[in-house]
């Protein structure tokens, strides 16, 4: 079935110890597009300017995603700069030109309003609610967020959670949301605040859902070089939901193999700049990889 | 078979944002024996002083822990204080008194001398190498360590790496052992420093295996309460080589079980002060807890 995902599409900058790579294709929306192409068919919106450069768009495109509702716009495309440490956990941001960015309203075309699966990647939650007033009743909605939107738009934010099935941050994110150190018990009261599943993000060390009472704990693929982490958390929702809408059954009883198939093209995603290791990869290589995972937990 | 372990026994002081708890028994040996009790018979080597309290043997005793290698000596017990932050991952060491400790030679009793596994828990890799030189033929060591040594005992430490089968230590040990942060690249590191099974404890995120070329990511069991992590690291290598002394067949093919056990003991050890909870624990309260462990990872 269909999987809508609306978020940032961005150019980055990304520099690191070893090498530094200007203009990449980047964005929340595009890491977790593409993530999710590898499952089922990704419909995306977003918006870039008129220099968005002719390569980006076929990125897009070998991976059949669909640009009916990509919006370009006079002006410049969102471009973010930033900068890794050498443990290449801590990053700092050089520069953030929000361009047609500043005034994007998300516009759904007609056929993407049906989309039973929705995935509202990294964006204002204010756009999220947008998206989700536009939808005609869609089976399962997911949103991602970050740290900015808990400091500067907190009240849409805790509207959004009462709007959506599944919501995922970070750890750090989820402690400063709940005020509360314990990851099972701030879990527990994302919980309160609307959504009945909750994934907490814990980067290399996996993740962790709550649903139904119960925990799942999702192990991240051990990888021996991390060339960019950036757009390993979209690639992880993205995945996940591409996993998700392609599944057969109820949406509940895949959540954990979904969780797996995230983590998994997440671990591609780290293996070289932007997307260049998550669009060399093959479904074939990521089953691979799952079932190594498998091995790799087996007690 | 028979667990010979030696390590730290001393009183801790122990300080969290809740409460205040005054010379508890603790140690490196204290925390892996009573871990490894639950599993099959243990000896203790240590050394307390004359005012070690008659509850601190009590509880030893209520373990069944053979104290023939125990050396009461004139003067102080080894006392440790420290204080917890509010995450209760960073502490801070208030006071370290060695007393008796400071002129501790391990002597072991002839009956120990054939003992089978050996847990040379965190102490000096001098005395660690001391008890090996009275051992005949051990079937298995495992050796555990601090970033003390590394800092100011590393040629001990390298010899020590040479003489054991399996070496434990954290992740930010084996960063500076290593000088790699990738995990998975520093475990390689180490195995060509010796030990052909290679244990990163990674605290609340668990614990990673890498032998005989393979991975094996142990996870750390979910708790919504951490009372007191002192000895979780001790707890987690005792309840591993209880197991393992206990376990039927080859090593090798227990270890990652072995590492479930560990990490579930460590879990009930972080459930109160000092060895408060884990001496309340049950084996069957451990058993139910690596079958739940069983059901949070299974994808």
């Amino acid at each position: 079935m269909s999987l809508l995902i609306v978020g940032s599409t961005a150019l980055d900058s990304i520099k690191t110890p070893r090498a530094e790579k200007p203009r990449l294709l980047g964005g929340s929306a595009s890491h977790a597009a593409v993530a999710a192409s590898f499952f089922g068919p990704v419909r995306l919106v977003g918006i870039v300017g008129g220099d968005f450069p002719a390569r980006c768009l076929n990125l897009y495109r070998k991976h059949k995603i669909d640009l009916e509702g990509l919006q370009v716009a006079p002006g410049k495309t969102f471009h973010w700069s930033g900068e890794y440490e050498v443990n290449m956990n801590n990053r700092r941001t050089l520069a953030t030109e929000l361009g047609v960015f500043e005034t994007f309203t998300p516009r759904l075309p007609e056929s993407y309003r049906n989309s039973p699966f929705v995935l509202l990647a990294n964006i204002a939650p204010s756009l999220q609610h947008h998206v989700l007033d536009q939808m005609r009743r869609p089976k399962w909605v997911v949103a991602d967020t970050m740290d900015l939107w808990l400091n500067i738009a907190l009240p849409d934010l805790l509207r959004l959670l009462q709007r959506v099935d599944g919501f995922v941050l970070n750890e750090s994110e989820a402690r400063q949301l709940t005020q509360e150190d314990n990851l099972v018990r701030a879990a527990r009261k994302i919980h309160k605040l609307g959504p009945k599943c909750v994934i907490v993000k814990k980067g290399e060390h996996g993740a962790m859902l709550s649903a139904g009472g119960k925990l799942f704990l999702a192990p991240a693929f051990p990888l021996d070089s991390v060339v960019d982490p950036t757009g390993a958390g979209d690639s992880f929702v993205g995945g996940m939901m591409g996993y998700l809408s392609a599944a057969r059954g109820p949406v509940e009883a895949n959540l954990r193999r979904a969780m797996i198939y995230g983590s998994v093209v997440a671990s591609f995603c780290c293996e070289g700049f932007g997307l260049t290791a998550t669009t060399r990869t093959t479904r074939a290589a990521i089953e691979k990889r799952v079932q190594a995972l498998e091995v790799l937990t087996r007690f």
